[in-house]
């Protein structure tokens, strides 16, 4: 059965049409990575890219660099190059700030067009952060905002006329359940509510459609699938006919009409370019654009099939080989119903990932029990996916995770 | 004259304690840039620093990083580097966000602290991106603040009790003119305010001692003096007896007491990490670690007094060679009461300006009239100061401004 099956695989990465989008990363010897849903891989070409910016753009233009190397225009330009990605119209998503800072601009904005319902409905899957931020600033607005969390399932049930402002990330971290952003969305807005969607697991992970599903607002991560590098820059997506109204709370100078006119009065600019800030991280960005440039041609369908693909064979083989040593699937069983991960519950989980961790397989653990994988289709091999589970069912076999001292010296190739 | 003055510069140079610095930097050929309070010069060992996290610690570690190179601890590290530079107690500031942004963290917890009084009282030189954000919160916490703008040198006048928050910048944009930190300090407290204290102009560019004046907070920027790259990664500094009860507005999981226990009730964090809010900017973090290095061992001292010795080299060189073209002095003219840029009105400012940039001699134009010039100690000759001179005193001679086409052949050297 197992050499069938590596058979398989190979023939599946033969035939698989992103295959040679691998090449575009570099991998590290040795690793078979399962965490590009925390830290995606690095694109080659981002190293040449930032030793371009650091040496030449700022080393040789210094000040000019504004204008010789358009880095002023790089929010709203790489802005475009994310829209295309989550379904969005040109003009509409800016890159800038992280992820919480632009929850803040998209909360506090979606919050201003709701005046009398006071609750943000959320749920317990939410990523913690998101929940901080909402509870920070209901305590710092002080307008009696309440925060109401259920289950995700029972999510849809409890929109209704009490909400202001649903707030909901599309991929749960934990297990990869996806919300029907869609749906929800549609029944936010027969509520009167404003919908506000977190795609931290969603972007570059599996196609997205904010236009198409009418979202108020959506802020995602640019470090994950998008692979843009340690605590890159973020993005924020404004529905069109919000933009002329939206007010930032956060009113900075590069979301003024015209920053360099050193008005004293506020105007905000009438573009997505409003829920800009501050000066813009040029090296941040660069690496952004450098991993943007992998994703150009990429067709989302196919990134989405091979996901589903690679998680499904994921489940299969972790149920088939390490079934017997009590990990639970805690995932949905059902591709359609997750996003780009896969998460199993173990009750020696931690120690057991770690000893993963030291043969090679990169994934990562989350209290209580949980073992997660995320599977990035641009540099993921059907093969990866089969010899992670080799080398997993090696460790519990041999409970190699009580001596983290030793290693499985023979691996799976 | 010129000839006997050159010479001067040449020996001042000499006997220069800092001249051994700007081996550091990467100064463009044919440049004298006296722009650095926009943008510093690139620290030569920035170039390797970025590869090296670039290509090895993302590339190679991935995931890893965090932990393996230190990565999570890089806003409080960086931090307490910074506070070195600005008479701050070590645990007392983290590198994170952007001014803008660090601004918003430390004027809604200033807002907080003062229950009563309405008044967020700063002054007409304020940078306008500080004045934004005043609007912003203000219009968004719908509290009844009002900014009250006043002229600079009317601010200590204006302190009194219907005061909450006095938001100043230390170092006029402009003007170069720098305010009394520990005076107004403690006028604001004895009126029971909050100082908070903007340190864009300031950090690295003089010795600044927030511990000494007992600011409250203090917000400042790494791109300008500080070496650190477009965009690079802010700072905020809170009062020691603030730490234990500020609560962040924007309430961020890397100010969350125990992030990765992913707890879903924000709990801030001891230290000023609860400043911080989402994952840290690792690129931009290494180019301001890299940046710092070249601070080590730097007296503030020897800074400030070479600071002073240029400006005031600048202003008597341009009053007896260009005084017979209509330039005026647009910041103080006593080196004491200026940070470390030196402004001059000119009624064709823009297009001298554009002349002597297109000459290698890089300033600034702020409208409506200001050619502004800064000088970075830590890399800049008396000599340039003197050539700068002699290349603005050629262009009002020729009008050479008139003529953006031609450039003057002969620079002097």
């Amino acid at each position: 059965m197992p050499a069938t099956r590596q058979v398989s695989a190979a023939d599946l990465d033969k035939s698989d049409p992103l295959a040679p989008k691998r090449e575009a990363f570099h991998i590290p010897d040795g690793v078979i990575y399962l965490d590009g849903n925390s830290l995606g891989c690095l694109p080659k070409a981002a190293v040449a890219r930032m030793n371009e910016v650091v040496a030449n753009e700022w080393g040789e233009s210094l000040i000019r660099g504004w204008n010789d190397h358009a880095w002023i225009d790089m929010p709203a330009r790489l802005g475009n190059r994310i829209a295309k990605l989550i379904g969005a119209a040109p003009g509409t998503v800016v890159a800038a700030d992280s992820t919480s800072v632009n929850l803040a601009k998209a909360l506090t904005a979606a919050l201003e067009m709701r005046e009398n319902p006071n609750v943000i409905l959320s749920d317990t899957g939410n990523f913690p952060a998101d929940l901080y931020m909402a509870q920070g600033l209901i305590r710092g607005l002080g307008r009696g905002h309440k925060l109401r969390l259920v289950a995700p399932e029972e999510v849809e049930a409890a929109i209704d006329e009490t909400v202001a402002v649903l707030m909901l990330t599309e991929v749960d971290y934990r297990t990869g359940r996806r919300h029907n952003m869609a749906r929800l969305t549609e029944k936010a807005h027969e509520a009167g509510a404003v919908a506000l969607w977190d795609l931290a697991h969603s972007a570059g992970a599996l196609p997205v459609d904010v236009g198409g599903a009418g979202a108020d607002f959506a802020i995602g991560c640019t470090y994950k699938y998008l692979n843009a590098g340690p605590g890159a820059p973020a993005f924020i997506y404004v529905r069109p006919n919000h933009l002329g109204h939206v007010e930032p709370f956060l009113s900075g100078w590069m979301g003024h009409e015209a920053p360099f006119d050193f008005d004293p009065r506020y105007r905000p600019a009438p573009g997505p370019e409003r829920m800009t800030v501050g000066t813009p991280p040029i090296l941040g960005l660069s690496a952004l654009d450098a991993a943007l440039d992998v994703w150009e041609g990429v067709d989302m369908g196919e990134v989405r099939a091979k996901s589903m693909a690679l998680g499904d064979l994921f489940i299969q083989e972790v149920e088939e080989r390490c079934g017997g040593y009590g990990l639970k699937l805690g995932s949905p069983r059902d591709a359609e119903a997750r996003g780009s991960q896969v998460s199993f519950h173990a009750e020696n989980g931690y120690p057991i990932m770690q000893a993963l961790i030291g043969e090679g397989v990169i994934g990562d653990f989350r209290a209580p029990d949980l073992m997660r994988f995320g599977f990035a289709p641009l540099y993921l091999r059907y093969q990866d996916v089969v010899d992670a589970v080799a080398i997993l069912e090696c460790i519990l076999r041999t409970e190699l995770w009580r001596e983290p001292r030793f290693q499985v010296r023979a691996k799976v190739t």
